[in-house]
């Protein structure tokens, strides 16, 4: 039987505020399995930008990333908060280690295509090293990963946190038992925006394709749901969306995916 | 009989310079034997604190490191630094993975006690893990430190280069025939400051004390030489101090001490 393995992404809800953080890292730590944390910037990064007299550009809530906001974002993803991150988790008896897609080759990406838009330095993953980061599973090291790839060619790359986390899960789906945990702001997917208890606890491939088909989900939690789906069919185990004290209390709705 | 490892060291004179820095990388993924390499910073932490609008403070050449600016160092040295490094000799085939003591629990340092100066968040070393750092080592993969440790409860330090790479050194001499090598802007050890080819090859520890006695070596190499001669009594096998080609290019004058 498969060892069970948890990998848990957070974003700007917990990465922006030092309280929610603490108390996040604190309960990521309590979790008896292996486990690896994949976390974004939240907005650090726009704000140090924003210090340094650049002007931060976004286009439909991406990042366009020139070589100025590249160092920025590899300043502060991989710098400040990555490790602020491992000395806190340290703290917490985890013995994290903290990681870009460069470090040990785990995660390689190829600069985004220009279609219609130029996204700069963004990095659309290739290849994940299951490898090297099963070493460090199998070592009793957790991982942190933040949200910058390279090209294998000596150029970092910044790429989305939620696309590293699912394609992490995927590569050591064939290894491990994998639960994808996907923590933000809502309680789970919900029936409606407008009330925080109507969580859809159960998300199948066959009502997924129905909630697209009545518009229950749209938008932002399309690609979310993509990624999501395409990990279950690589073969992990189960998605879970929620907030997040959903990594160690589960006596709270959240939304599961299974196939 | 033990396995031959190279410890280097360097610092400002390469990384300060794109192009020397590009050539030192290649040249050290050259190095066929497991091999680690320590950066310090340069100056570019003390450009960006600027920026920001921060006053760097120095005091006797060691850097005063309050909040901010243990801020701005963790970015630029962790961050910046340490992952373009690393993505850099991934591209020279070199697997690196960048490290702070936070990672992997690898540097365990204190707050440096306030006696005459205060100097902040200053870490003075405690305990290398000798063990994470030889797993990477046995596993082909090569360590990159930079100038950050932590202190087990959450802190980050802002700790001395050369320190980090002595340090690493004698806790690696028990397992391999180690060789730590600092690179800098002069050939070596020179009897005369004013002349680059006035290099002392070789330094035991009777010289040693023949070339403080009579201020050879005095005020900035004095503490790097108490560093190198502690490392030596604690197992390492040489030390070499040269200029940065020296680590693949032994046609050339350098300094090597030994017991």
């Amino acid at each position: 039987m498969k060892q069970d393995l948890k990998i848990v992404k957070i974003g700007g809800n917990i990465i922006n505020n030092e309280e929610n953080l603490r108390s996040f890292l604190k309960n990521f730590s309590q979790i008896n399995s292996p486990k690896i944390l994949v976390h974004g910037g939240g907005n650090l990064a726009t704000k140090m930008a924003k210090e340094l007299g650049l002007q931060p550009k976004m286009v439909g809530g991406r990042r366009i990333t020139d070589q100025a906001n590249l160092e920025v974002v590899t300043m502060v993803y991989a710098g400040l908060l990555n490790k602020n991150i491992v000395a806190n988790l340290q703290n917490n008896h985890c013995n994290a280690i903290g990681l870009t897609g460069a470090d040990a080759n785990t995660i390689v990406a190829h600069k985004r295509m220009v279609k219609d838009i130029d996204y700069g330095f963004a990095g659309d993953v290739d290849k994940v090293d299951a490898k090297s980061i099963q070493l460090f599973l199998e070592n009793g090291i957790t991982p942190v990963f933040c949200a910058i790839t390279h090209n294998k060619n000596g150029q970092l790359l910044n790429t989305n946190a939620d696309t590293i986390a699912a394609e992490i899960a995927k590569s050591l789906g064939n290894f491990y038992k994998v639960e994808l945990v996907y923590c933000f702001e809502k309680n789970g997917v919900l029936k409606s925006m407008e009330d925080e208890n109507s969580v859809i606890e159960n998300i199948d491939s066959t009502s997924y394709q129905q909630l697209k088909e009545n518009n229950t989900i749209a938008e932002g939690m399309l690609p979310k749901m993509k990624n999501c789906f395409e990990a279950l069919d690589a073969g992990v185990d189960s998605v879970v969306i929620g907030n997040p004290t959903v990594i160690t209390n589960k006596d709270q709705k959240f939304t599961t995916l299974k196939l």
